[in-house]
């Protein structure tokens, strides 16, 4: 199972020629879900060549441009390109409003379906779920209504030996049991024991995006103990009361809130344009946390390699 | 006076790495007008130094998303960074419900004055003069509703020999009348002909910008003899049905009207993402109209250079 994450833009505010506004692509066992959409978001997945006809959903964290305005272009080329799959987008109600009347405006009818899911605005909890992954969303204390997203991966506690089901010629309809830890029985009435057929499987990765938000205790528990955390660090800790102003965090706050639910690594992004250096916004987060990962456009995170 | 275009983005419909969708700037005399503004615009304008807080005005042609999806981004960077001067936008009744509905979900109150002007749907004629230059609309045949726009120049019958007029002391509020061709009598009773005070101003410049549009008669008398005429060239000559059913125009369509209506010069453009090399483009209109400009991004014309 792949889970990997690609930074696609990791400035706030206002696009520029080296700097693109927050999106990012979760490839999740090559199903693909992109969170947040800033304007230029089409062009960066195309330089990154990552297909934008295979994302199934997009979530939108609130409505700040810097975090949607690239959407509509999205949709109108994957329509103009003859996309035929499904797309579902989770974000805020308003914009099913904005997304509907620009269709209208330039009298579009797409050539695949739009299935528009709003986000509860002040209720926390799973708005998707599969096969492979729970999405939840996240109450976060920002300037309008802002929600994060914790991606949970789904796996069965086993996972299947496969040289000895094939050896023992278990039917295919006993693997769901099996990767749920049960003893199979032959056709002989033998117990065979769940250990001689399956491992134990690795813990299924998880993945927090909070972005943006002041510093909010109460975001703690709910991501204790994820692998990444991507937390904004909109301003260096001298500005701490412009962050609270503006609805944003230090890198200081950032790493707290990390280290304070146990995170294994933390991703800062969202960068003021007034910094240059990203590093030496890392380097104050690690005054409070070590395990610090600058984003920039283009980074791909396997969260297999997480330290 | 300057008078001064400069090709922010040439292609039609999909923005990708090299291409950008539909965006000029025009410089009158230090006065910018921007002529649509597809995704991206905001970062080409920085690309090409070219300040965004200079704009006073905004022509959109239409409300296909490559013809405007970069609009609400760059009114959002305006904001963002202290703008206060007016800003000006002629567009379809339509747009102003988009943005305002997107400032609305952002929670956004602009620090400057927006002033939206519907363009006539049915109607052509001056939608916006000054001191400089008059701006008519022109109704174009496309698959939604579209505008073209006339820029002329307003100048002066006769421009001022400033050596003659200081040395004969003439009086400041006599200028106006001098450039109109009227001779000046001084406090002797003496009448100075106007020959000796001014010589023959140059011809005002003319712009028209035609996309997108179908082939259609109708315009050549409207855009007679202009300096430049912008007229989209979507497809080759070969895809004649497939630019009348999509609502665009061939290189030799282009080429017609340029010729029939005695223009300068014809830039072309809006090319369809199936062409590469726009030169065979320009090679196929100049097989009925010699002079012909390949738009590309980062392209200035001064009018004053044009043959």
């Amino acid at each position: 199972m792949s889970f990997k994450l690609t930074i696609l833009g990791s400035s706030s505010a206002i696009p520029t020629i080296d700097r693109n506004p927050t999106a990012q692509l979760l490839n999740v066992n090559e199903r693909f879900f992109l969170i947040d959409c800033g304007e230029g978001t089409q062009v960066q997945l195309r330089k990154y060549q990552l297909s934008f006809q295979r994302i199934s959903h997009i979530f939108i964290s609130h409505l700040h441009g810097d975090h949607y305005f690239g959407l509509i272009g999205l949709i109108s080329s994957m329509h103009l390109l003859g996309r035929k799959k499904d797309l579902h987008i989770h974000a805020h109600k308003e914009l099913k409003e904005i997304i509907d009347l620009q269709l209208r405006s330039s009298d579009t009818e797409l050539n695949f379906p739009l299935f528009f899911h709003p986000i509860p605005e002040d209720l926390e909890g799973v708005i998707f779920e599969d096969d492979n992954i729970k999405v939840s969303n996240l109450l976060l204390d920002h300037s309008i209504k802002c929600s994060g997203f914790v991606f949970e991966e789904i796996r069965s506690k086993r996972k299947i030996i496969k040289s000895e089901v094939e050896k023992l010629n278990v039917p295919y309809d006993k693997m769901k049991s099996l990767k749920n830890g049960v003893d199979w029985i032959n056709k002989k009435g033998e117990i065979i024991p769940n250990e001689q057929l399956t491992i134990e499987n690795s813990k299924p990765h998880t993945y927090a995006f909070c972005s943006d938000t002041r510093y909010n205790e109460q975001l703690i528990s709910k991501i204790e103990g994820v692998d990444l955390l991507y937390h904004e660090t909109t301003f260096k800790k001298d500005l701490e009361e412009r962050a609270f102003q503006t609805g944003h965090s230090t890198t200081l706050q950032a790493a707290s809130i990390a280290r304070r639910s146990n995170v294994k690594s933390l991703l800062i992004g969202h960068y003021s344009q007034r910094y240059r250096d990203f590093q030496e916004l890392a380097d104050e987060s690690k005054e409070i946390f070590e395990n610090v990962i600058v984003s920039y456009s283009g980074l791909e995170i396997d969260f297999k390699k997480l330290q």
